[in-house]
């Protein structure tokens, strides 16, 4: 049978490049204005992506001036766009660090019910002492603690998804019983962080759960996906890098005993395409002389643990900095970071532009056939299951993506021109959970 | 200048009547339908109706057979059924004793952005121990402990909605300036409860703060609307009552140096309509034989804290009741409901009648003129600004009221014929919050 990938379109703004905004052809209140992400979702749509996704964290990091900020809470734009649309799958970012399981299995489950079965969920534990210092705490909780607290945590959405059986509805009016008693149970969850006794208020929702989708590819993060997680994202700069990862998390998978095809692996990729390759470079070249490096210097600072000061612009990273274990925030995203700095000998200024894309995702300037080219190589080299488009610019390169590129794909076989089904569990190929049965079918089964 | 009303759909599954969902015209598993939602909706905007209303509770309570269960969450909810109507507020139930402000606020501000300036949001504190057990507790927090926990969330979300000033985004292409990082503030708030660094993580909302709704009405709670409530939804059965607690209420808050007119008081009416008055009695009637006692008696023994064996159904309530003062939970519908039996010494049984329609609140039946008649007397009487209408049977019941007793209304002079403004703060006639200003706005002031 022939493989074929998956597309998830990841959406920000005005696109995933920091300068984007300041395009004539930018809207830059887009990032508040939900027409502007239903217009990109109705693109993504007519392509037949899988999904579409919004990343976040419950804190405004950085400086404002530096591009559009601040951004609609995803489980609400999603539902807003959910409306709009009617097969592409909806990925929400949300925290189990700063959330509580049964609001958030329930809000995931609602939006799953009023999507008809479209709701995805990046499960993240939230990097960084600045969002903890909005949730009651000085600092955040450490990796390892924030990582464990999120296997419960889905351990627990699992079950409140679950205590309902479907079916537990049965409406008999003339009987004047509505729901069976028997088929709705308490979870009684008690755990070291969480104690929850549950039945959901919600019967079971269309995809029994929603897709469960992480990006995290610390060990820790790693060590979550290949418990848990349906779809990974994850940044990669080079080929081997990325088979790398990729062969490890699919041997991590079957080694906890699931099936390594029902994990899919999607690099980022920050598509900059022109009808020449001249053109490409032209257009990467234009947004990276629009950003100002003060800007990406002060966050550079900021996932590096050091003072900007510490980073003159022409000169490469100081010697000294931090080893990813005593980094509590993205430790993988540091490392990527400081291996592409050191591999290329990068002065601070040539780290900045090659991060201005895409924050440390690979960024591929071309021709659509080069683009969808370099989308095959990785695809059939076992790097990928497909990918994370991240368009520098939007809306005009999700069009460009999805009016260049994706023909090609279908053309060679490798992508879908229909959707066959009508969730997003079956866009990536993944069963319905099958959720509690009855003592009953048990005791028959 | 003439008063005008305010009226209110509260909208639940099939309707008020807890036997609703056995009508041969009910869809019995509406609780879960979007589309049926949306149908409402736009039912009641063509009405002109100002809002509509999702009372919530994040616990399931109760016997599932008794009547449609569980329930889409509120934000979700009306985010959905945003799309599909473009002027009527939208008013979402969300707990201050198990949401985060940070959360909460954001959740808010984006309905608010996505819907353009229609979201509400009704405070309440979560009366029980069931809820409780599904967030780490074994027990609610004392009621007024519940109260002053709302009253400090509330306040650091009236900061977090003013942590960006209106404008502060200023998106200079040019310059390379997005935001003018002076007009976007920390909060810092350090509380008893909470601890909050801010700022939001969303530019302002069309609204500055969604509009506030309150509806409780213990002394805890008639305090916290005095305070903050610009809307207040109530259960009172008599006008002599209703009078009462309007003016209390209007006096507490002008003794806070707020204009009384500010927070608008709406009665909950279930309204059964029929084109005689016979025929309106006659559906009450096939509705409350339709009631299954044991569900009821279950729930009634759950409010009054008593075992359902004290509950003969044809005998009085028992002597022996808990005083308010004892209640941990909802104090005031505990009261109305101990006072309702009392005062019209009703069997178990008939009490159970009486509350099967409106769980406390008023039930009326009659013809479109009697209803309308009902309205304009207690609101010419200073018992009511508007109310809140609670359909029997939905969706026929708001249908009824839509098409028969709103145009009666508005023939007399006292309801809309067209919406003047876009915001629900508009429909009621409250200023949009001015919220903070710059330094420089200040100084020149």
């Amino acid at each position: 049978m022939t493989r074929h990938l998956h597309l998830n379109a990841f959406l920000m703004s005005t696109g995933h490049h920091e300068a984007s905004w300041r395009l004539p052809e930018s809207n830059p209140f887009a990032n508040t204005e939900v027409e502007h992400y239903r217009e990109l979702a109705r693109i993504a749509e007519r392509a037949k992506f899988d999904s579409i996704f919004f990343a976040d964290s419950p804190v405004l990091l950085g400086d404002i001036g530096r591009r559009p900020a601040g951004s609609l809470e995803p489980t609400v734009l999603l539902t807003a766009i959910a409306a709009a649309t009617s097969r592409i799958g909806l990925i929400a970012t949300a925290s189990t660090t700063y959330n509580e399981p049964f609001n958030l299995a329930r809000r995931f489950a609602s939006v799953d019910h009023v999507s008809g079965g479209r709701a995805g969920w990046n499960v993240v534990t939230t990097a960084g002492p600045e969002a903890a210092r909005n949730f009651n705490l000085s600092d955040q909780p450490a990796h390892a603690e924030r990582y464990e607290r999120a296997a419960e945590f889905l351990e627990i959405a699992f079950k409140l998804w679950d205590s309902w059986e479907d079916g537990a509805a049965i409406a008999d009016k003339a009987a004047g019983v509505w729901g069976d008693n028997e088929r709705v149970r308490p979870i009684d969850h008690l755990g070291r962080h969480f104690q929850v006794r549950g039945p959901l208020n919600l019967p079971r929702a269309p995809q029994g759960y929603p897709l469960i989708v992480q990006a995290g590819s610390s060990e820790d993060g790693k060590g979550l996906a290949a418990r848990y997680a349906e779809a990974v994202f994850t940044a990669q700069q080079t080929l081997a890098d990325a088979q790398a990862f990729y062969a490890d998390l699919k041997a991590r998978t079957s080694a906890l005993g699931r099936d390594p095809d029902g994990i899919k692996i999607l690099p980022g990729i920050v598509p900059v395409i022109g009808s020449t390759e001249t053109e490409a470079l032209a257009l990467e070249r234009e947004l990276d002389e629009l950003i100002k490096p003060e800007y990406a210097r002060a966050q550079l600072a900021r996932t590096l643990r050091v003072s900007p000061d510490d980073l003159p612009l022409d000169q490469q990273l100081p010697a000294e900095l931090p080893d990813e274990d005593e980094i509590e925030g993205a430790k993988s995203r540091y490392t990527l970071i400081v291996s592409l700095a050191h591999r290329e000998k990068l002065t601070v200024r040539e780290l900045i532009g090659r991060l201005g894309g895409g924050r440390g995702h690979r960024t591929f300037s071309g021709t659509p056939e080069q683009v969808a080219d370099a989308i095959q190589d990785w695809f059939d080299q076992g790097a990928a299951d497909g990918f994370n488009i991240m368009p520098a610019v939007l809306p005009s390169g999700l069009v460009a993506f999805a009016e260049h590129v994706v023909p090609l794909l279908q053309e060679r076989g490798l992508f879908r021109r229909e959707y066959e089904g009508t969730t997003l569990r079956e866009h990536y190929g993944l069963a319905r959970p099958v959720g509690r049965t009855s003592s009953l079918q048990e005791a028959t089964a």
